[in-house]
């Protein structure tokens, strides 16, 4: 039996969530990471995937001068960098370096993309390069769609990274 | 370490993904739901969700003809109506009385919705009464994007439908 509720206490019934990191250069070439629960595939042929990113947040920019993002699916041993790269701005700090420098050196590597002019992160399940398709403006976020033009896997298997609960609660699901 | 792929071997990362069902009235009142595993949330403040539904599928016709729509989040329990709603097309049948003729009749119970034209499934564990805000173009698909006006959640807690794995594996996940 459904009954009214607030959107707030509603929207508590979509975990977990699926989390994916995107990654897209800023105008001084630093490869600048965010975290992100809001993100779709939308179409088949051509393979294309879509992000909503908060409209303040440095990310846009990023993207809008890269013109071309990394979509990676973040493992589930990889919630400390899904955090820290999600509670930090690109704006102040250079997110992948802080990390390293705060976690060791090899704890959130990075590839260069083949196709793009973006980073992939090695640890990750999976690594997709797109180039920007369009944007559109939905209430506080823009959503951004990219064609997926490279796509790339972890050589051993891995599981991705979910938000499980409110609060930044995340996983592995099964 | 990553390795490149082809993209249909790489999205097959991306499970668990989320289901929902979207459901629409066509222009003679039938409310025509689909299934949909390509949706995210797009706005905070205004709450908004997004969908993506392949160009050639009834459901276009019916949320051009409604500008509004129900995403509901379907209950672990509705695999079976989830699947066949997503299998068979609004242009040839009436699907929830389909359905409900070949599994009886309070298989997929449906309510009217309270600030929209669209019905509510009794038996999910949310729904969102949305109307149409903007369609995008990306790919084969289109993105419509809904402002959630209106919620509502199961009074008994229940678990979300996800699929699990390739071949419209569906189940619970934890």
């Amino acid at each position: 039996m459904q009954k009214q509720a607030e959107y707030q206490e509603a929207i508590k019934t979509k975990y977990p969530e699926q989390v994916v990191i995107a990654i897209a250069r800023d105008k001084n070439g630093k490869a600048n990471p965010v975290t992100l629960g809001w993100t779709m595939i939308v179409s088949g042929k051509p393979a294309m995937m879509a992000i909503a990113v908060a409209s303040r947040h440095y990310s846009i920019e990023t993207i809008r001068h890269s013109k071309c993002f990394t979509i990676a699916f973040p493992s589930s041993q990889m919630a400390d960098a899904a955090l820290f790269f999600g509670s930090r701005s690109g704006r102040d700090v250079d997110k992948l370096a802080e990390f390293d420098a705060q976690h060791g050196q090899v704890h959130c590597k990075t590839e260069p993309a083949q196709e793009i002019d973006s980073v992939l992160l090695t640890e990750a399940v999976a690594n997709f390069e797109c180039t920007l398709e369009s944007e559109t403006v939905a209430g506080d976020h823009i959503i951004f769609v990219g064609k997926v033009i490279c796509s790339h896997i972890n050589t051993e298997p891995k599981k991705r990274l979910y938000t499980v609960g409110p609060g930044h609660k995340l996983g592995s699901v099964s």
